[in-house]
């Protein structure tokens, strides 16, 4: 196998574990380059920075890496960055993560980790995002390495899906007690809001996000399903949200439009 | 036709034109609402605010409208906001624009204005993203209008897709100059990034996102393709990210995992 080249990044942060814990996996296939965000970007989607301009800078925080940068921006400014401006080549992978707390789901939508990973795919690299359902800064990552490993070294070996996307999520148990990976598709769920509703050392009132995550269904083929069975889930991911049965809906029900 | 509850949204801001012209859309099917952003949170795409506490406020800008709140927030954390603390019933209806600028093709993986439609969409409300195809902050909002009425009062007779979302961009002419609407899917492109690359007054080097948007397909089908033919195009989106294609690729094609 020629050295390949793989972009690290994810959306906690560059001095977050996880990432650590994916830069060890990746050296085992090849020449590391990383760019991530410099604090926690989580939960911040798809979203890139067009009001302000980016800061980067070199960080010598790991061992055995090319180079290593650490962003201003979202995850996908990261990625963008990292193309446009920061690598000499095209990165023959993407990596993102190993994100501390589940991306399995409708969390996919919402996802820092993801949304990296994805804009990496939509420039024809093939990308993969891990996530660990641990959210604790301190979550034992050595499951998840194992898993990162023997998940990179099948995308090298035997190709990813057209779409050049997955999501891999990882059940928070000890390596023995996971029994083995399911191609899965993304489960039904929704988040049920609640909000702190508090009065501020002024008087003022705020709002701050929690809520409670309500699968829908339990469908034997979905991620949610795998993950609950202790397996690693592994959902191929596109980013065309196009409704097709949709469209048949509106031509059959709508009228002079 | 009962009075409808609707909230209106959008991601340039609760200031901008666009939203004062879906508001007065909006009105002529019922009570409206308002949760907006005070300031731009464009290209926000699905990012939610979970470090921070949100701040509301109430505007009395609009006429005629139930209450208008300002948010601190992304589009989608008001889009939260609105359904688990500041609206008394569901609505019936969410509309979010109208944006300054296209959300055709990938820009629907970026928008803020689409991503805060998904947000209600998920939660089963019906839910429309209006974009105009000019991104000036003064433009004219008068057709768009005028087709933003057309499409909502298609959706209060005829209904919704299944999964409760369409993006329905409006190409930048005059309203006789419109041919009419098409029923789309989502356009092949990407941005070609490019970055300013520049010093700032203290020497220190800063990049600020700037791109071109390469359209890679002339399929007559897509929404790219009608606005560039002066159609108006609606697209029906979902949520499911799954590639299901991509699951036979990875069954057939990985070995012992």
């Amino acid at each position: 196998m020629n050295e390949k080249l793989i972009l690290v990044t994810n959306d906690d942060g560059i001095t977050s574990k996880g990432i650590r814990a994916l830069i060890e996996a990746a050296k085992q296939f090849g020449k590391v380059v990383v760019v991530a965000p410099d604090k926690s970007q989580s939960a911040m989607g798809h979203a890139i920075t067009i009001h302000n301009p980016l800061r980067v800078h070199k960080v010598d925080i790991f061992d055995d890496v090319e180079v290593a940068y650490a962003c201003s921006g979202t995850p996908v400014d990261c990625v963008k960055l990292a193309l446009a401006e920061l690598l000499d080549q095209k990165p023959d992978l993407c990596v993102s993560g190993i994100n501390h707390g589940t991306n399995a789901s409708i969390n996919v939508i919402y996802s820092g980790t993801m949304s990296a990973a994805m804009e990496a795919a939509m420039e024809g690299i093939p990308s993969i995002g891990f996530s660990l359902c641990n959210f604790s800064r301190s979550a034992d990552m050595s499951a998840s390495q194992k898993y990162a490993i023997h998940i990179i070294q099948q995308v090298l070996e035997h190709g990813i899906t057209p779409h050049n996307l997955l999501n891999v999520n990882i059940p928070d148990l000890p390596f023995e007690a996971i029994k083995g990976i399911k191609i899965c598709q993304q489960g039904k769920a929704h988040w049920e809001e609640e909000y702190y509703n508090r009065l501020d050392p002024m008087g003022r009132r705020y709002y701050w996000l929690t809520g409670k995550f309500v699968w829908e269904d339990e469908h034997k083929n979905s991620d949610v399903y795998a993950l609950e069975n202790d397996y690693v889930s592994i959902v191929p991911v596109q980013f065309d949200l196009t409704d097709y049965k949709g469209l048949d809906f509106l031509t059959q029900n709508w009228i002079n439009i």
